[in-house]
């Protein structure tokens, strides 16, 4: 059992810091354990001793007899070192800090928070926090936190099999408590602040070893971890995060909050997309996802069949697809068929299928109409879409639904825009019946494409290969040196050598069999072309000139064939917080003014270099538009493999671009190769220098 | 008084179907209408007579003595026609058809709706529906429908300021039942399904007269009229339309469910976003909006300042106000100042100006904070965001704001990230305090965006000008009859004229001073440079040669100036559902690939140029990217104001086209020019066509 686990299966816990005073924080734990029936050991710790609400009280931490699976420590900051070290002489393993007063108020609570982790990890224990507001496990009772929720009278306390881990306690615990409105049923709820030592992540992989657990949401401010991401994604529980700090204002909010760093969030969307983690924008989005990661049915396939009592609702679907990233179902011929047998007149019998509100006289059209739909394999997932329906409709539909969902193995979820005075006992039903329930079509169609974004087959593999690999470059290496390793991995670069003299410069054209492009290779000279530094369409009589004009800058000079017109990309590979990054842009404007880039965390999985191309908004361009040939894709699929498979053991801080590589009818050729070792600003966006 | 709002002042009703049996739909309006209490006239029809619910029932309209201010009729299809000629012959100014059976059912249908409205327009009769559910006001109990909403034990029946017209009946009342459900006030809400007669805009236009209306909501499927918006816009009550059938698969599914035309859905944003009315996506969102609507305070900027009590909303917070449309605010110098004298050392003085839960313990921090927000000239709208607080604390805060929306005239917006049963008077107490309440703080700066949205200045007149304009130019007009028509509006084109004869064209090259373009003036022909019909950099030496093979071509041959460099954009002008379109897009791949254009309805107001140029996401091309001289972006903004005044009162259906126009960096030029009559098709995209 790891020490993190405690967190629900602690058998004792000791509250540092408890006291009888009413209103007092510290109050709170003690009153939650006894009034919501915990079942183990409940051990006060406060230096008068004597009993707190009826519960005998240690002086210090140190004097309770037996083990202490969990200490929550609520003493003012400066007191907290002490507790901690209390907690290694004693030998729990994992401490809760509640206290602020932390790395969150600047330089010197960091310095504290520096301190605390260092003693915690010198004596055996895990740290949760500081600055957080405890956590609860709705299954064991385990309530070691003083959240106002669990005060209030009325709070649901019932046995659920959602995770939820937030770094922000009020946030967590705020949108816990929306949850429980719901009717979700959260089983855990953890708050981990500033993340000193164990991370949000850290908990949401222990929780996803749980065997109850049947989905997992987390609040994250700081960049995740990629390893635990990682192991995350294979343990195969659904994950949804809220990453904020997203835009460059919240990115701000977020390092004065708890001092999170910057990173290119577009990076973190690529990387969370390739594991199969749901990335959210919003608490509601949140929780919309939770609600379907409660039940086990999942999708096949991203496409959906609509149907619909209502026109209007029908089209509100269909116009949300598109935006969830699903596919609005081409319903097979037999279907339509069967569907117009059935669906009246003034229904549709094409997907979204109306079938009316004749349902309400005749409730075996919902039967039916599922059963095609069901039977359909061009049907993935089925959103039923119901306006005001009264109780007993509401059973009768509900019964169809589950009957069709058992019976098909697809999700159905269902878009209820009514309101439940309506059916009060429709909410009960539908979670009876595994049926995902939302007030919209566009909520329901949000959260199916969750179910698809976790369901889909994961492109990213388990961890980066750890193969031989290709030592990195030299960090001053030329460009004809890494054009050689480039060569060397198989991508293809332009014929030529560096010469040696006004002589070997027309050998060299000569060689290359027509003019050339003749380049400064000149180590920190990063803008050649402005410099003077790049000819293009040296003939044998300008050789000789070329030669001096280039060897002038104080370098070497490359000679090299010319190449044929084509779409000019840029390929690049950069270390990032949360890995190697390969990026594929368009030239020209669509990277300058646009930032029409897409990247992927490696290593590459089958299929990711060709997805990566038809991301970009300009692929078009590479598929023959405005008159031109249509260049080479798979070739340049092939360099973003190669360049993939060359960088994949590069140790440390690097950045190499390819700019242009040029796609060219038939092939891909890289004109240009630059590589820097500088650390890179992870938050800087792609560089988009062209032909230096 | 117009007939349609007998929908809320009616004093006699007509229900022409009306049966006691149960279960019957012609049951529920006289039961809803006994059971709520209207305090008019309720009349049924049923060719039995007798009694009904205890009411005495009448044979046929044309019995009832007196007025009838309102006939809801609930007869089968085939039997309409005579109900409505009954309505003409007793004089009942407006009636519901709530049958189906019409347009929505195909050709037929449609052919039986078309004898409806015409024997009602014959007859004096205004028509809403059919295929509807019937309207309800709340405030005077008007209950026109037949929704089993109002069948509810439980449906809350109070006044209210909202009004909301739907075509979809179903999503409508299932809306209106959200709304309930929230605690919003609906009015009126008002369903009209297959707007055959009168259509949903018209009620809303009706119903912004009302001086109770405080705000309006709408679920469309047509597009909707421009006059009719026009009239709404000037209204001054705020509007937010939900317009179904925004994406392809949408729109194809509204043409089956009502027959909605498909319309340039950008072109509809354009329009919305100049009349100051609000766009949503989801019924969610409009409800969002609506429980703005509510409260008077506007805000008089964009700026927007976020106060919070817990770090991670202040965070999500702040990533929300970007993709809202407004700005965080940069807080006076004084401001973070006094803050900083009021805020704890682990919270945050800038914006989002983090307050910390301190505040449990001392509320006066809530006073003193909003005190330099209200007093910061450069905040225009608060956002107050919570986490779990119960009870007493609600009330604290709710005093605070309160007094500090009151004092400083800026609209605060609650985000309160906790459950109701945390906090069960908040609602109630946020309500009484005028204070729109969410549950996330991204919900809460939607609604403001829809606040700023409906306040800022509006930049479309209230109408399209009718001063004396210029004729539009003959279907046929050429290439140089145009560029002349263009002259003459005082926006630049290149010099030159047409040639006679070899010899001319050497002349015209010598009078234009250089090498000139020669272009074949060919009606009807499209592709003018891939059939070779300009040639580029003509002397006088070619000129002979150039004249004989354009001349070939078999029309008129052009000579004109070279232009210099610069930046070529397209600017057209079309006609639309909507009225004329004025467009401008960058030339090349942003208009081919990226489909990068910006729209205005015409008239332009101050301004909208430079806006319209500005909304181009490859504006910075205009702005010397990419090493480029900056182009003449006022002189592109003059080129739209000419245009936009050229084609003012041109009639009937037809598209202009100038591209490319090329934008030098002092003044611009129109390259080409081209103009066609033939119907548009409103669903198509702008052209694109290169230099013809």
């Amino acid at each position: 059992m790891s020490a993190i686990s405690a967190l629900w299966n602690a058998e004792s816990i000791a509250v540092v810091g408890a006291t009888e005073r009413p209103g007092a924080l510290g109050r709170k734990p003690l009153d939650f354990l006894l009034r919501h029936g915990y079942k183990g050991r409940i051990l006060p710790v406060n230096p008068k001793g004597g009993e707190i609400l009826g519960v005998p009280a240690y002086t210090s931490l140190r004097e309770i007899p037996g083990p202490v699976d969990l200490a929550l420590i609520m003493v003012s900051a400066e007191r907290v070192a002490a507790a901690v070290d209390d907690c290694a002489a004693a030998g729990v393993p994992l401490a809760i800090v509640a206290s602020s007063g932390f790395a969150e108020t600047g330089a010197e609570g960091a310095a504290l928070q520096a301190d605390l982790v260092a003693r915690a990890r010198a004596g055996g224990v895990r740290l949760i926090g500081p600055n957080c507001i405890g956590a609860v496990s709705f299954n064991n009772r385990v309530l070691a936190t003083f959240s106002p929720l669990f005060g209030a009278e009325s709070v649901p306390f019932e046995p659920g099999t959602l995770g939820f881990v937030s770094q922000s306690g009020a946030l967590g615990f705020g949108a816990a408590s929306l949850a429980l409105q719901r009717g979700l049923r959260p089983g855990w709820v953890v708050s981990t602040g500033n993340d000193a030592d164990v991370t949000a992540l850290e908990v949401l992989r222990e929780l996803a070893a749980e065997p109850d657990v049947s989905g997992l949401l987390g609040y994250l401010e700081d960049v995740p971890d990629i390893d635990t991401l990682r192991v995350l994604s294979a343990s195969g529980k659904p994950v949804a995060l809220l990453k904020s700090g997203r835009t460059e204002a919240g990115g701000r909010a977020a390092a004065s909050h708890t001092g999170a760093l910057a990173t290119d969030d577009r990076v973190l969307d690529a990387a969370l997309r390739q594991l199969g983690i749901v990335r959210v924008d919003d608490i509601d989005e949140l929780l919309d996802v939770a609600q379907a990661f409660e039940f086990p049915l999942r999708p096949a396939g991203p496409r959906v069949a609509v149907v619909t009592t209502s026109g209007g609702s029908g089209i509100l679907a269909a116009d949300a697809v598109e935006g969830a990233g699903l596919e609005l179902s081409d319903l097979a011929p037999e279907s339509i068929a069967a569907l117009s047998e059935i669906v009246p007149p003034f229904g549709s019998v094409e997907n979204p299928v109306d079938i009316t509100a004749t349902v309400l006289s005749d409730p075996t059209l919902f039967d039916k109409s599922l059963d095609v739909l069901i039977a359909d394999e061009s049907v993935d997932i089925i959103i039923a879409c119901f306006c005001v329906m009264a109780g007993p409709d509401v059973e009768k539909a509900v019964t169809a639904l589950s009957k069709a969902a058992r019976k098909g193995g697809k999700p159905i979820l269902v878009a209820r825009t009514g309101a439940d005075f309506l059916a009060p006992d429709a909410p009960a039903m539908l979670r009876d019946a595994q049926l995902p329930d939302y007030p919209t079509p566009a909520r329901a169609l949000r959260a199916a494409s969750a179910l698809w974004q976790v369901s889909r087959p994961r492109t990213a593999p388990a961890a980066p290969g750890d193969g031989p690999g290709t030592p990195a470059p030299a960090a001053a290496a030329t460009e004809p040196e890494l054009k050689r390793l480039l060569a060397d991995a198989g991508i293809t670069v332009p014929r030529g050598r560096t010469v040696t003299d006004a002589e070997d410069a027309v050998r060299a054209v000569r060689e290359l069999g027509g003019p050339a492009v003749a380049k400064a290779v000149v180590p920190g000279l990063l803008h050649k072309s402005e410099a003077g530094g790049v000819l293009v369409g040296v003939t044998e009589a300008e050789a000789p000139g070329a030669y001096a004009k280039l060897a002038a800058l104080g370098g070497a000079v490359l000679f090299e064939e010319l190449a044929p017109e084509g779409v000019e990309v840029l390929v690049g590979a950069r270390s990032t917080a949360l890995g190697t990054v390969l990026t594929v842009g368009l030239g020209g404007v669509f990277t300058e003014l646009l930032d029409d880039v897409s990247h992927r965390l490696l290593p590459l999985a089958p299929g990711d270099a060709e997805s990566m191309i038809g991301e970009l908004r300009g692929a078009a361009l590479l598929r023959g538009a405005r008159g031109r040939a249509a260049a080479d894709e798979a070739a340049l699929a092939r360099v973003l493999e190669g360049v993939a498979g060359l960088v994949a053991s590069w140790p440390g801080e690097f950045e190499l671009d390819l700019n242009p590589v040029r796609v060219l009818p038939e092939g891909a050729i890289v004109l240009d190769a630059a590589y820097t070792t500088t650390p890179a600003d992870p938050a800087a966006p792609v560089r988009t220098a062209t032909e230096a």
